[in-house]
């Protein structure tokens, strides 16, 4: 009965640990899921209090379809400047089911919780993650929570979900570029990878590297809007691990074509620069976490450019390059200095738990 | 070049292991998610190759609604008597699915990995995932891979993600029991958890005890076609971590009522009693991953029973007890011996890590 009674008073958020107990199943796992996670992600769907979730009715959604999508999360630190790995899991699943032109409605969220974690650390997360979801117009609607044994985990993973609405007629998968269209990105790059690698190294810079991190479905629907002719989309994609190159690289191999980027065109921070050098990577390989990619035709690179940068998250949208016709589907670069090269594939490992 | 160049042989699943190259995004991560992922999960959605995975066209399914439910699984050991982490991945979530009376279509699987973890066992735990899910019915239609450093997780840790469809008129939540309704389960109780615990501690039996673990969406299917009056079926759970006794006092608070249970009538197969004994568990409490609870209208039982009985995973189906009239919403137990005892929730830990 003593162990009962613990878990009768209040979760202890300000000096309580994550215990064994609270992946058991009984009474303790149920006061963490209500008191911290249910209270962080509040909507009436993941009040059901099931372990499936049933979603409002979808009929009047019109013709289209249904777009999934899954990330887990092990990102290092799990605070770090410009969000933490509550935020971080919000906005990489919401990306990956608006880069398919989808609008992102639902999310789950599972954690894998090492015993010993901070309660107060956790609730943090899960707040975060709350108000990331708010701001994105998702709902939280189904979760789950284990935990393993100090020294079997790493703090907290956290594996999210996402269902979104692709109406029909749109599309931008990767397998649609073509010879002609223009190669646009949303903003500067690298910031995401540049941020995280800072803190691990504890490099102090004059001026703090941000992550970018940022849900970017109110990106796309601004640029789907200013899009009349909705073929002219031709792919979104958002550059995360592997960074831009690893990404259009992808896209080349997936539509069958090349592509020609112009070196001085990539917009990178000077500050993200200096810290690439310092690190020795290249910009181009570096994470994103809210930037995106955006192949359309030439003839709709004028509206394009002009809905994202009438929004805050694509301020610093440009054209980089062009799609080229080449059957071995390189990516090349004119560099600063005028001359080619090859733009491969991220090699081996960069950044390891950037996301 | 060199690091390119062995990306370009094929994965070594013969000796290979997990390296944080795997989980980078690269050439490596690619190689990984094609060769061994794609290969043991093959279906045309999954070979889209996005990150958001379309899905097909849903309009033909008439009115109702979708079911998302999510589940990480941190099952130590990996691999088990009657199953494996890549099974037990599928089973769990397709049952929550299930339980809500809904009809799982598709999964979404992340995995992380530790560094050193062996490919080969890897692929068994894909593969193992594959077939049971093509044994369910469900497509494994997205996934996420990524990689910790040794000694930041333990080998794999899987989390799924299923959707399904529920048509209108079927409900089966645990809001819905009333006094007078009749609490049936589909087979003995305890196995799974035991054929964990027995596992851990090297205990040896006579009789191998055996993880029930099992999709019951065609169980399901079965029951509900034998219920002409869809209202009969009341509620439909299965008592995974917390067991039975856990399970029903959820049931019990959220439908506001009181449960009553006879000892002699709940099903526990004679080597699960007896581990029990000698590991100090109570079966009521130990987890089951191919078991349900059913709870129905008293006119329905008959038909229930029979339906439950007619199919392999629920030969063994009984009635345990009703549901009664209780303020308190207790869940009591007249024994053995003809006393009365109050089935509790599961308190503190119990079983770490069973699924």
């Amino acid at each position: 009965m003593a162990t009962r009674k613990n878990y009768q008073r209040p979760l202890d958020l300000r000096t309580g640990r994550v215990d064994m107990n609270h992946g058991a199943g009984g009474r303790a796992a149920h006061q963490l899921i209500t008191e911290l996670f249910v209270a962080a992600f509040d909507n009436p769907l993941l009040r059901q209090g099931h372990d499936g979730t049933t979603l409002p009715d979808a009929s009047g959604l019109g013709p289209g379809r249904w777009v999934l999508a899954t990330d887990a999360h092990v990102i290092s630190p799990l605070f770090f400047p410009g969000g933490d790995i509550g935020s971080l899991s919000v906005h990489g699943t919401v990306n990956d089911v608006a880069m398919s032109g989808a609008t992102p409605m639902y999310l789950t969220a599972s954690f894998i919780l090492e015993e010993g974690y901070p309660l107060a650390d956790l609730q943090r997360i899960a707040q975060s993650m709350g108000q990331a979801a708010r701001e994105a117009g998702v709902a939280i609607v189904a979760g789950d929570t284990k935990v393993v044994e100090r020294g079997k985990g790493d703090g907290v993973f956290i594996s999210t979900t996402g269902l979104g609405w692709l109406p029909q007629g749109i599309a931008a998968d990767g397998t649609r570029a073509r010879p002609g269209d223009v190669i646009l990105v949303s903003g500067s790059l690298g910031e995401h990878g540049v941020a995280i690698l800072s803190q691990r190294e504890s490099l102090e810079f004059e001026t703090q590297i941000v992550s970018d991190s940022a849900a970017l479905n109110g990106l796309v629907a601004t640029l789907l809007a200013a899009l009349p002719d909705k073929d002219s989309l031709r792919v979104l994609r958002d550059p995360t691990r592997g960074g831009l190159a690893t990404t259009l690289n992808e896209i080349a191999v997936q539509s069958g074509v090349g592509m020609h980027l112009r070196e001085t065109d990539i917009p990178v921070l000077p500050q993200v620069d200096a810290a690439c050098e310092l690190l020795g990577l290249d910009p181009l390989y570096v994470a994103n976490e809210g930037k995106m990619i955006v192949i359309v035709a030439p003839q709709a690179q004028e509206a394009a450019l002009a809905a994202l940068r009438a929004h805050p998250l694509g301020a610093g949208a440009v054209r980089i390059g062009e799609v080229v016709a080449d059957d071995s589907h390189f990516v090349r670069m004119t560099t600063e200095l005028g001359g080619q090269r090859m733009v491969d594939w991220l090699s081996g490992e960069q950044l390891p738990r950037i996301c």
